[in-house]
Protein backbone atom coordinates (compact mmCIF):
# COMPACT_ATOMS: atom_id res chain seq x y z
CA UNK A 1 0.00 0.00 0.00
CA UNK A 2 1.23 3.62 -0.42
CA UNK A 3 2.51 5.45 2.29
CA UNK A 4 -0.82 7.32 3.42
CA UNK A 5 -1.37 11.04 4.84
CA UNK A 6 -3.89 12.00 7.39
CA UNK A 7 -4.95 15.67 8.16
CA UNK A 8 -6.79 16.65 11.14
CA UNK A 9 -7.77 20.50 10.99
CA UNK A 10 -8.94 21.66 14.82
CA UNK A 11 -11.38 25.26 14.85
CA UNK A 12 -14.15 25.70 16.06
CA UNK A 13 -14.56 28.49 13.37
CA UNK A 14 -14.34 25.63 10.43
CA UNK A 15 -17.25 24.37 12.18
CA UNK A 16 -19.31 27.02 11.95
CA UNK A 17 -18.66 27.74 8.59
CA UNK A 18 -16.75 31.45 9.43
CA UNK A 19 -13.77 30.26 7.56
CA UNK A 20 -12.69 28.04 4.69
CA UNK A 21 -10.35 25.24 5.04
CA UNK A 22 -8.04 26.55 2.93
CA UNK A 23 -5.19 24.92 5.28
CA UNK A 24 -6.44 21.44 4.11
CA UNK A 25 -6.39 22.07 0.55
CA UNK A 26 -3.15 23.65 0.39
CA UNK A 27 -1.85 20.62 2.41
CA UNK A 28 -3.36 18.13 0.39
CA UNK A 29 -2.06 19.61 -3.36
CA UNK A 30 1.64 20.26 -1.48
CA UNK A 31 1.65 16.01 -0.53
CA UNK A 32 -0.17 15.07 -3.47
CA UNK A 33 3.16 17.06 -5.53
CA UNK A 34 5.55 15.51 -3.13
CA UNK A 35 4.21 11.76 -4.16
CA UNK A 36 2.51 10.58 -0.88
CA UNK A 37 -1.61 10.45 -0.85
CA UNK A 38 -3.70 12.17 1.85
CA UNK A 39 -6.65 9.32 2.22
CA UNK A 40 -8.78 11.14 5.10
CA UNK A 41 -9.22 14.47 6.39
CA UNK A 42 -11.39 15.47 9.51
CA UNK A 43 -11.89 18.77 10.82
CA UNK A 44 -13.19 18.42 14.68
CA UNK A 45 -13.65 21.36 17.24
CA UNK A 46 -11.20 22.99 20.03
CA UNK A 47 -12.41 20.51 22.38
CA UNK A 48 -9.44 17.84 24.20
CA UNK A 49 -11.56 15.25 23.94
CA UNK A 50 -12.88 15.50 20.32
CA UNK A 51 -8.75 16.41 19.38
CA UNK A 52 -7.84 13.01 20.93
CA UNK A 53 -10.05 10.80 19.76
CA UNK A 54 -9.62 12.01 15.98
CA UNK A 55 -5.90 11.01 16.50
CA UNK A 56 -6.61 7.94 18.03
CA UNK A 57 -8.81 6.96 15.28
CA UNK A 58 -6.20 8.24 12.44
CA UNK A 59 -3.52 6.25 14.16
CA UNK A 60 -5.04 2.85 14.24
CA UNK A 61 -5.31 3.21 10.93
CA UNK A 62 -1.83 3.42 10.71
CA UNK A 63 -0.82 6.11 8.54
CA UNK A 64 3.25 7.32 7.47
CA UNK A 65 2.42 10.96 9.11
CA UNK A 66 -1.22 12.92 10.66
CA UNK A 67 -0.60 16.13 10.16
CA UNK A 68 -3.16 18.69 12.46
CA UNK A 69 -3.00 22.17 12.04
CA UNK A 70 -4.73 24.77 14.33
CA UNK A 71 -4.90 24.85 18.06
CA UNK A 72 -1.08 25.56 18.97
CA UNK A 73 -1.39 29.23 20.23
CA UNK A 74 -1.35 30.97 23.67
CA UNK A 75 -4.98 30.84 24.89
CA UNK A 76 -7.73 28.28 26.94
CA UNK A 77 -8.74 26.89 23.79
CA UNK A 78 -5.84 26.24 21.73
CA UNK A 79 -5.72 22.12 23.05
CA UNK A 80 -4.00 20.56 20.39
CA UNK A 81 -1.38 19.73 22.24
CA UNK A 82 -3.07 18.63 25.29
CA UNK A 83 -5.52 16.60 22.90
CA UNK A 84 -2.02 14.65 21.57
CA UNK A 85 -0.36 14.22 24.83
CA UNK A 86 -3.57 12.46 25.79
CA UNK A 87 -3.96 10.44 22.52
CA UNK A 88 -0.52 9.12 23.10
CA UNK A 89 -0.33 8.68 26.67
CA UNK A 90 2.34 11.14 27.02
CA UNK A 91 2.36 13.57 29.65
CA UNK A 92 2.76 17.61 28.69
CA UNK A 93 5.89 18.85 29.90
CA UNK A 94 7.43 22.10 29.39
CA UNK A 95 10.30 21.77 26.38
CA UNK A 96 13.36 23.59 26.84
CA UNK A 97 14.50 23.90 23.01
CA UNK A 98 11.02 25.15 22.48
CA UNK A 99 10.92 27.81 25.64
CA UNK A 100 13.86 29.04 23.68
CA UNK A 101 12.66 29.45 20.45
CA UNK A 102 9.48 31.19 21.78
CA UNK A 103 11.63 32.99 24.27
CA UNK A 104 14.07 34.30 21.25
CA UNK A 105 10.55 35.86 19.31
CA UNK A 106 10.02 37.71 22.61
CA UNK A 107 13.28 38.67 23.03
CA UNK A 108 13.03 39.78 19.18
CA UNK A 109 10.11 42.12 19.83
CA UNK A 110 12.10 43.68 22.87
CA UNK A 111 15.29 44.41 20.38
CA UNK A 112 12.25 45.74 17.69
CA UNK A 113 11.33 48.03 20.41
CA UNK A 114 7.82 46.44 20.25
CA UNK A 115 7.63 45.42 23.85
CA UNK A 116 9.35 46.20 26.68
CA UNK A 117 10.61 43.33 28.33
CA UNK A 118 10.65 39.37 28.25
CA UNK A 119 7.65 37.98 30.10
CA UNK A 120 7.16 34.33 29.50
CA UNK A 121 4.11 34.67 31.11
CA UNK A 122 1.75 31.20 31.78
CA UNK A 123 0.32 31.16 28.24
CA UNK A 124 3.69 32.05 26.61
CA UNK A 125 4.96 29.13 28.06
CA UNK A 126 1.72 27.09 27.32
CA UNK A 127 3.35 27.35 23.72
CA UNK A 128 6.58 25.69 24.73
CA UNK A 129 4.57 22.65 26.85
CA UNK A 130 4.76 19.47 24.22
CA UNK A 131 3.73 15.97 24.70
CA UNK A 132 7.09 14.29 25.98
CA UNK A 133 9.58 12.68 23.77
CA UNK A 134 8.45 15.38 20.80
CA UNK A 135 10.49 17.63 18.96
CA UNK A 136 9.84 21.55 18.61
CA UNK A 137 9.85 22.81 14.59
CA UNK A 138 10.86 26.31 14.33
CA UNK A 139 8.48 28.56 13.37
CA UNK A 140 9.44 31.39 11.07
CA UNK A 141 6.60 33.72 10.89
CA UNK A 142 5.14 33.91 14.59
CA UNK A 143 5.25 32.43 17.88
CA UNK A 144 4.02 29.21 18.92
CA UNK A 145 6.53 26.54 17.25
CA UNK A 146 5.12 23.07 15.43
CA UNK A 147 5.43 19.97 17.09
CA UNK A 148 6.33 16.63 16.07
CA UNK A 149 5.65 13.43 17.96
CA UNK A 150 6.56 9.98 17.31
CA UNK A 151 3.66 6.83 17.91
CA UNK A 152 3.19 3.57 16.66
CA UNK A 153 5.11 3.95 13.17
CA UNK A 154 3.01 7.59 12.46
CA UNK A 155 4.58 10.92 12.61
CA UNK A 156 2.19 13.37 14.26
CA UNK A 157 3.37 16.78 13.26
CA UNK A 158 1.13 19.48 14.70
CA UNK A 159 1.34 22.88 12.74
CA UNK A 160 -0.77 26.07 13.54
CA UNK A 161 -3.44 27.59 12.24
CA UNK A 162 -2.48 30.83 11.04
CA UNK A 163 -1.62 29.67 6.77
CA UNK A 164 1.51 31.70 6.42
CA UNK A 165 3.42 29.82 9.70
CA UNK A 166 1.66 26.93 9.05
CA UNK A 167 2.84 26.67 5.67
CA UNK A 168 6.36 27.87 6.33
CA UNK A 169 6.91 25.26 8.68
CA UNK A 170 5.45 23.20 6.45
CA UNK A 171 8.09 24.01 3.71
CA UNK A 172 10.95 23.93 6.11
CA UNK A 173 10.49 21.11 8.13
CA UNK A 174 8.06 18.91 6.88
CA UNK A 175 7.94 18.91 3.13
CA UNK A 176 11.99 17.20 3.41
CA UNK A 177 10.22 14.34 5.74
CA UNK A 178 7.48 13.57 2.90
CA UNK A 179 9.76 14.14 0.13
CA UNK A 180 12.45 10.97 1.85
CA UNK A 181 9.03 8.47 2.24
CA UNK A 182 7.83 9.57 -1.11
CA UNK A 183 11.43 8.60 -2.52
CA UNK A 184 11.10 8.69 -6.33
CA UNK A 185 7.15 8.54 -6.47
CA UNK A 186 5.79 10.75 -8.31
CA UNK A 187 2.30 12.56 -8.86
CA UNK A 188 1.22 13.45 -12.41
CA UNK A 189 -1.87 14.82 -14.12
CA UNK A 190 -3.82 15.91 -17.33
CA UNK A 191 -7.26 17.83 -17.60
CA UNK A 192 -9.18 17.99 -20.67
CA UNK A 193 -12.37 20.34 -21.19
CA UNK A 194 -15.15 18.74 -23.27
CA UNK A 195 -18.30 20.65 -24.75
CA UNK A 196 -21.38 19.08 -25.89
CA UNK A 197 -21.64 15.60 -24.35
CA UNK A 198 -23.19 14.69 -21.23
CA UNK A 199 -21.96 13.36 -18.02
CA UNK A 200 -23.90 10.32 -18.44
CA UNK A 201 -23.16 9.56 -21.88
CA UNK A 202 -19.50 9.53 -21.24
CA UNK A 203 -19.42 6.81 -18.47
CA UNK A 204 -19.71 4.29 -20.10
CA UNK A 205 -16.55 5.36 -22.39
CA UNK A 206 -14.16 6.52 -18.83
CA UNK A 207 -15.34 3.06 -17.54
CA UNK A 208 -13.62 1.69 -20.48
CA UNK A 209 -10.34 3.81 -20.77
CA UNK A 210 -9.48 3.55 -17.10
CA UNK A 211 -9.99 -0.82 -17.75
CA UNK A 212 -7.17 -0.40 -20.50
CA UNK A 213 -5.38 1.80 -17.77
CA UNK A 214 -5.42 0.45 -14.24
CA UNK A 215 -3.01 2.86 -12.98
CA UNK A 216 -4.54 6.17 -14.13
CA UNK A 217 -7.56 7.80 -12.02
CA UNK A 218 -9.96 9.52 -13.98
CA UNK A 219 -13.20 11.85 -12.49
CA UNK A 220 -15.52 13.44 -14.48
CA UNK A 221 -17.02 17.35 -13.25
CA UNK A 222 -19.96 18.29 -14.77
CA UNK A 223 -20.98 21.86 -15.77
CA UNK A 224 -23.00 23.81 -18.25
CA UNK A 225 -22.10 26.05 -20.86
CA UNK A 226 -22.71 29.78 -21.35
CA UNK A 227 -25.39 28.26 -23.74
CA UNK A 228 -26.56 25.38 -21.45
CA UNK A 229 -24.85 23.19 -23.40
CA UNK A 230 -23.16 20.07 -21.28
CA UNK A 231 -19.73 20.81 -20.12
CA UNK A 232 -17.72 17.90 -18.65
CA UNK A 233 -13.99 18.34 -17.65
CA UNK A 234 -11.99 15.32 -17.36
CA UNK A 235 -9.38 14.91 -14.92
CA UNK A 236 -6.40 12.13 -15.54
CA UNK A 237 -4.06 11.75 -12.38
CA UNK A 238 -1.03 8.83 -11.29
CA UNK A 239 1.20 7.84 -9.07
CA UNK A 240 4.22 6.06 -10.22
CA UNK A 241 7.16 5.19 -9.00
CA UNK A 242 9.33 7.92 -10.98
CA UNK A 243 8.05 10.51 -13.30
CA UNK A 244 8.60 8.99 -16.84
CA UNK A 245 6.40 6.55 -16.09
CA UNK A 246 3.63 8.20 -14.57
CA UNK A 247 4.41 11.03 -17.42
CA UNK A 248 3.63 8.33 -20.23
CA UNK A 249 0.69 6.85 -18.42
CA UNK A 250 -1.02 9.62 -18.16
CA UNK A 251 -0.53 10.92 -21.78
CA UNK A 252 -1.56 7.51 -23.17
CA UNK A 253 -4.58 7.74 -21.41
CA UNK A 254 -5.03 11.10 -22.48
CA UNK A 255 -4.67 10.30 -25.98
CA UNK A 256 -7.35 7.52 -25.72
CA UNK A 257 -10.33 9.23 -23.61
CA UNK A 258 -9.60 12.10 -26.35
CA UNK A 259 -10.31 10.12 -29.17
CA UNK A 260 -13.62 8.45 -27.60
CA UNK A 261 -15.23 11.48 -26.50
CA UNK A 262 -14.54 13.17 -30.00
CA UNK A 263 -16.25 9.99 -31.68
CA UNK A 264 -19.08 10.52 -29.17
CA UNK A 265 -19.98 14.01 -30.57
CA UNK A 266 -17.89 15.84 -27.68
CA UNK A 267 -15.91 18.94 -28.62
CA UNK A 268 -12.44 19.26 -27.02
CA UNK A 269 -12.06 22.54 -25.70
CA UNK A 270 -8.97 22.49 -24.08
CA UNK A 271 -6.22 19.95 -22.91
CA UNK A 272 -3.91 20.38 -20.27
CA UNK A 273 -0.88 18.61 -18.97
CA UNK A 274 1.25 19.80 -15.82
CA UNK B 1 -26.68 17.31 24.42
CA UNK B 2 -27.17 19.64 21.92
CA UNK B 3 -28.35 17.92 18.37
CA UNK B 4 -25.56 17.90 16.18
CA UNK B 5 -24.69 17.19 12.69
CA UNK B 6 -21.89 15.22 10.77
CA UNK B 7 -20.54 16.49 7.05
CA UNK B 8 -18.85 13.82 5.04
CA UNK B 9 -17.42 15.04 2.02
CA UNK B 10 -16.46 12.42 -0.74
CA UNK B 11 -14.46 12.99 -3.81
CA UNK B 12 -10.61 12.31 -4.50
CA UNK B 13 -10.10 15.99 -6.39
CA UNK B 14 -10.73 17.16 -1.86
CA UNK B 15 -7.93 14.85 -0.96
CA UNK B 16 -5.70 15.92 -3.92
CA UNK B 17 -6.38 20.14 -3.01
CA UNK B 18 -7.33 20.30 -6.31
CA UNK B 19 -10.90 21.76 -5.59
CA UNK B 20 -11.42 23.88 -1.56
CA UNK B 21 -14.17 22.06 0.00
CA UNK B 22 -16.31 24.39 -0.27
CA UNK B 23 -19.48 22.49 0.49
CA UNK B 24 -18.41 21.71 4.07
CA UNK B 25 -18.23 25.61 4.53
CA UNK B 26 -21.39 26.81 2.92
CA UNK B 27 -23.51 23.54 5.09
CA UNK B 28 -21.60 24.38 8.16
CA UNK B 29 -22.68 27.93 8.16
CA UNK B 30 -26.06 27.49 6.68
CA UNK B 31 -26.50 24.44 9.95
CA UNK B 32 -25.25 26.61 12.25
CA UNK B 33 -27.66 29.73 11.18
CA UNK B 34 -30.96 27.00 10.88
CA UNK B 35 -29.95 26.29 15.01
CA UNK B 36 -27.66 23.30 14.98
CA UNK B 37 -24.07 22.55 15.20
CA UNK B 38 -21.90 20.79 13.16
CA UNK B 39 -19.47 18.29 15.16
CA UNK B 40 -17.40 16.91 12.77
CA UNK B 41 -16.22 17.25 9.11
CA UNK B 42 -14.78 14.08 7.14
CA UNK B 43 -13.73 13.80 4.02
CA UNK B 44 -13.01 10.54 2.27
CA UNK B 45 -12.05 9.54 -1.47
CA UNK B 46 -14.26 7.73 -4.05
CA UNK B 47 -14.32 4.20 -2.39
CA UNK B 48 -16.93 1.99 -1.31
CA UNK B 49 -15.16 0.43 1.82
CA UNK B 50 -14.07 4.19 2.82
CA UNK B 51 -17.37 5.96 2.30
CA UNK B 52 -18.96 3.22 3.86
CA UNK B 53 -16.72 3.18 7.08
CA UNK B 54 -17.09 6.97 7.78
CA UNK B 55 -20.91 6.78 7.68
CA UNK B 56 -20.55 3.52 10.28
CA UNK B 57 -18.01 5.61 12.53
CA UNK B 58 -20.65 9.11 12.11
CA UNK B 59 -23.27 6.57 13.18
CA UNK B 60 -22.00 5.41 15.93
CA UNK B 61 -21.64 8.94 17.25
CA UNK B 62 -25.89 9.69 16.70
CA UNK B 63 -25.58 12.55 15.16
CA UNK B 64 -29.45 13.67 14.09
CA UNK B 65 -28.35 14.22 11.24
CA UNK B 66 -25.26 12.64 8.68
CA UNK B 67 -24.84 14.70 5.40
CA UNK B 68 -23.05 13.37 2.82
CA UNK B 69 -21.72 15.96 -0.39
CA UNK B 70 -20.35 14.09 -3.83
CA UNK B 71 -19.99 10.88 -5.43
CA UNK B 72 -24.68 10.60 -6.84
CA UNK B 73 -23.42 11.04 -10.42
CA UNK B 74 -23.91 8.06 -13.56
CA UNK B 75 -20.24 7.65 -13.64
CA UNK B 76 -18.65 4.35 -12.01
CA UNK B 77 -16.71 6.31 -9.69
CA UNK B 78 -19.66 7.83 -7.67
CA UNK B 79 -20.45 5.74 -5.19
CA UNK B 80 -21.92 7.13 -2.19
CA UNK B 81 -25.19 5.11 -2.55
CA UNK B 82 -23.04 1.91 -2.70
CA UNK B 83 -21.02 3.19 0.54
CA UNK B 84 -24.27 4.04 2.42
CA UNK B 85 -26.16 0.90 1.46
CA UNK B 86 -23.43 -0.86 2.86
CA UNK B 87 -23.11 1.07 5.78
CA UNK B 88 -27.28 0.79 6.95
CA UNK B 89 -27.07 -3.06 5.20
CA UNK B 90 -29.81 -1.98 2.51
CA UNK B 91 -29.46 -3.62 -0.83
CA UNK B 92 -29.35 -1.58 -3.60
CA UNK B 93 -32.75 -1.11 -5.79
CA UNK B 94 -33.89 0.96 -8.34
CA UNK B 95 -36.22 3.37 -6.50
CA UNK B 96 -39.25 4.27 -8.97
CA UNK B 97 -39.97 7.30 -7.54
CA UNK B 98 -36.24 8.70 -8.16
CA UNK B 99 -36.41 6.80 -11.54
CA UNK B 100 -39.93 9.23 -12.28
CA UNK B 101 -37.63 12.37 -11.58
CA UNK B 102 -34.45 11.22 -13.14
CA UNK B 103 -36.79 10.75 -16.77
CA UNK B 104 -38.53 13.33 -16.18
CA UNK B 105 -34.74 15.24 -16.66
CA UNK B 106 -34.21 13.63 -19.82
CA UNK B 107 -38.03 14.43 -20.70
CA UNK B 108 -37.55 17.99 -20.40
CA UNK B 109 -33.98 17.81 -22.42
CA UNK B 110 -36.21 16.28 -25.25
CA UNK B 111 -38.76 18.80 -25.33
CA UNK B 112 -35.88 21.22 -25.17
CA UNK B 113 -34.51 19.88 -28.12
CA UNK B 114 -30.97 18.99 -26.65
CA UNK B 115 -31.37 15.61 -27.05
CA UNK B 116 -33.13 13.18 -29.12
CA UNK B 117 -35.29 10.42 -27.46
CA UNK B 118 -35.04 9.59 -23.81
CA UNK B 119 -32.85 6.88 -23.19
CA UNK B 120 -32.89 5.52 -19.58
CA UNK B 121 -29.22 3.94 -20.06
CA UNK B 122 -27.26 1.88 -16.89
CA UNK B 123 -25.44 4.80 -16.20
CA UNK B 124 -28.85 6.87 -15.73
CA UNK B 125 -30.83 4.46 -13.98
CA UNK B 126 -27.94 4.49 -11.45
CA UNK B 127 -28.87 7.53 -10.41
CA UNK B 128 -32.12 6.03 -9.36
CA UNK B 129 -30.70 3.15 -7.58
CA UNK B 130 -30.90 4.17 -4.00
CA UNK B 131 -30.12 1.75 -0.81
CA UNK B 132 -33.83 0.47 -0.16
CA UNK B 133 -36.93 2.22 2.51
CA UNK B 134 -35.04 5.47 1.47
CA UNK B 135 -36.66 8.32 -0.43
CA UNK B 136 -35.44 10.66 -3.43
CA UNK B 137 -35.47 14.57 -2.45
CA UNK B 138 -36.04 16.50 -5.93
CA UNK B 139 -32.87 18.42 -7.46
CA UNK B 140 -34.18 21.62 -9.25
CA UNK B 141 -30.82 21.73 -11.00
CA UNK B 142 -29.61 18.80 -12.30
CA UNK B 143 -30.17 15.48 -12.95
CA UNK B 144 -29.59 13.54 -9.92
CA UNK B 145 -31.97 13.64 -7.05
CA UNK B 146 -30.74 13.69 -3.67
CA UNK B 147 -31.57 10.68 -0.89
CA UNK B 148 -32.57 10.05 2.42
CA UNK B 149 -32.68 7.39 4.41
CA UNK B 150 -33.19 6.74 8.24
CA UNK B 151 -30.61 4.60 10.21
CA UNK B 152 -30.51 4.43 13.96
CA UNK B 153 -32.19 7.37 14.90
CA UNK B 154 -29.99 9.44 12.51
CA UNK B 155 -31.04 10.94 9.24
CA UNK B 156 -28.58 10.28 5.97
CA UNK B 157 -29.22 12.80 3.54
CA UNK B 158 -26.87 12.03 0.28
CA UNK B 159 -26.33 15.27 -1.70
CA UNK B 160 -24.63 15.77 -4.78
CA UNK B 161 -21.01 17.50 -4.79
CA UNK B 162 -21.54 20.11 -7.31
CA UNK B 163 -22.40 23.44 -5.12
CA UNK B 164 -25.51 24.67 -6.77
CA UNK B 165 -27.21 21.22 -6.87
CA UNK B 166 -26.48 20.84 -3.42
CA UNK B 167 -27.56 24.50 -2.15
CA UNK B 168 -30.76 23.77 -3.78
CA UNK B 169 -31.97 20.41 -2.52
CA UNK B 170 -30.50 21.59 0.78
CA UNK B 171 -32.54 24.82 1.21
CA UNK B 172 -35.75 22.50 -0.79
CA UNK B 173 -35.55 19.84 1.43
CA UNK B 174 -33.09 19.49 4.17
CA UNK B 175 -33.33 22.84 5.68
CA UNK B 176 -36.75 22.45 6.63
CA UNK B 177 -35.57 19.29 8.10
CA UNK B 178 -33.21 20.83 10.46
CA UNK B 179 -35.21 23.95 10.87
CA UNK B 180 -37.92 21.51 12.84
CA UNK B 181 -34.99 19.58 14.57
CA UNK B 182 -33.92 22.87 16.25
CA UNK B 183 -37.33 24.16 16.90
CA UNK B 184 -36.36 28.03 18.63
CA UNK B 185 -32.70 27.41 18.97
CA UNK B 186 -30.55 30.12 17.62
CA UNK B 187 -27.30 30.67 16.88
CA UNK B 188 -25.93 34.12 17.50
CA UNK B 189 -22.24 36.05 16.72
CA UNK B 190 -20.71 39.31 16.96
CA UNK B 191 -16.60 40.14 16.61
CA UNK B 192 -14.70 42.74 17.61
CA UNK B 193 -11.34 44.01 15.82
CA UNK B 194 -8.58 45.11 18.26
CA UNK B 195 -4.90 46.62 17.15
CA UNK B 196 -2.00 46.94 19.77
CA UNK B 197 -2.18 43.56 21.90
CA UNK B 198 -0.97 40.67 21.71
CA UNK B 199 -2.56 37.58 21.47
CA UNK B 200 -0.61 35.84 24.84
CA UNK B 201 -1.60 38.83 26.73
CA UNK B 202 -5.21 38.71 25.64
CA UNK B 203 -5.31 35.28 26.57
CA UNK B 204 -6.02 35.42 30.26
CA UNK B 205 -8.76 38.04 29.92
CA UNK B 206 -10.61 36.05 27.50
CA UNK B 207 -10.27 33.01 29.87
CA UNK B 208 -12.18 35.34 32.53
CA UNK B 209 -14.82 36.38 30.36
CA UNK B 210 -15.38 32.98 29.29
CA UNK B 211 -15.33 31.85 33.24
CA UNK B 212 -17.89 34.81 33.98
CA UNK B 213 -19.88 34.08 30.55
CA UNK B 214 -20.12 30.51 30.24
CA UNK B 215 -22.20 30.05 27.46
CA UNK B 216 -20.25 32.64 25.29
CA UNK B 217 -17.67 31.03 23.16
CA UNK B 218 -14.45 33.16 22.52
CA UNK B 219 -12.18 32.57 19.85
CA UNK B 220 -9.31 34.82 19.32
CA UNK B 221 -7.64 34.86 15.93
CA UNK B 222 -3.73 36.85 15.67
CA UNK B 223 -3.11 38.31 12.86
CA UNK B 224 -0.46 41.61 11.77
CA UNK B 225 -1.54 44.93 10.92
CA UNK B 226 0.13 46.36 7.97
CA UNK B 227 2.69 48.48 10.36
CA UNK B 228 3.72 44.90 12.17
CA UNK B 229 1.52 46.18 15.15
CA UNK B 230 -0.34 42.85 16.27
CA UNK B 231 -3.72 42.16 15.53
CA UNK B 232 -6.65 40.26 16.85
CA UNK B 233 -9.96 39.30 15.82
CA UNK B 234 -12.14 38.09 18.83
CA UNK B 235 -15.26 36.31 17.60
CA UNK B 236 -18.11 35.49 19.85
CA UNK B 237 -20.79 33.08 19.53
CA UNK B 238 -23.11 31.29 21.16
CA UNK B 239 -26.53 29.10 20.75
CA UNK B 240 -29.64 29.55 22.47
CA UNK B 241 -32.48 28.52 23.16
CA UNK B 242 -34.26 31.36 22.10
CA UNK B 243 -33.06 34.84 20.03
CA UNK B 244 -33.19 37.02 22.94
CA UNK B 245 -31.70 34.66 25.08
CA UNK B 246 -28.78 34.22 22.37
CA UNK B 247 -28.79 38.29 21.84
CA UNK B 248 -28.56 39.26 25.39
CA UNK B 249 -25.83 36.61 26.09
CA UNK B 250 -23.35 37.32 23.42
CA UNK B 251 -23.98 41.53 24.07
CA UNK B 252 -23.05 41.38 27.54
CA UNK B 253 -19.60 39.41 26.74
CA UNK B 254 -19.16 41.66 24.38
CA UNK B 255 -19.20 44.98 26.43
CA UNK B 256 -17.10 43.03 29.02
CA UNK B 257 -14.19 41.97 26.78
CA UNK B 258 -14.34 45.63 24.93
CA UNK B 259 -13.34 47.06 28.18
CA UNK B 260 -10.46 44.54 29.74
CA UNK B 261 -9.22 44.86 25.79
CA UNK B 262 -9.18 48.68 26.42
CA UNK B 263 -7.60 48.86 29.76
CA UNK B 264 -4.81 46.22 28.44
CA UNK B 265 -3.58 49.01 25.81
CA UNK B 266 -5.45 47.78 22.63
CA UNK B 267 -7.24 49.66 20.40
CA UNK B 268 -10.51 49.07 19.08
CA UNK B 269 -11.07 49.30 15.56
CA UNK B 270 -14.68 47.84 15.16
CA UNK B 271 -17.24 45.80 16.97
CA UNK B 272 -20.03 43.71 14.88
CA UNK B 273 -23.12 42.36 15.95
CA UNK B 274 -25.00 40.05 13.67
Amino acid sequence: MAKQIEIICIGNELLIGKVTNTNAQWLAKRITTLGLSVNRVTIVSDNVEEISTAIKEAAQRKPEFIITTGGLGPTFDDMTLEGIAKAVKHPLRVNQKALKMVEAKYRKMVEEGRIEKIELTPPRVKMATLPAESDPLPNPIGTAPGVLTKHNGSMIIALPGVPSEMEAIFDDSVAPLIKKAAGNATFFDASLQVDGIMESDMAPLIDRVMHDNPYVYIKSHPSRTGEGQPHLELHLSTTAQDSDTAKSRVSKTLVQITELAQAKGGKIKSSKIK
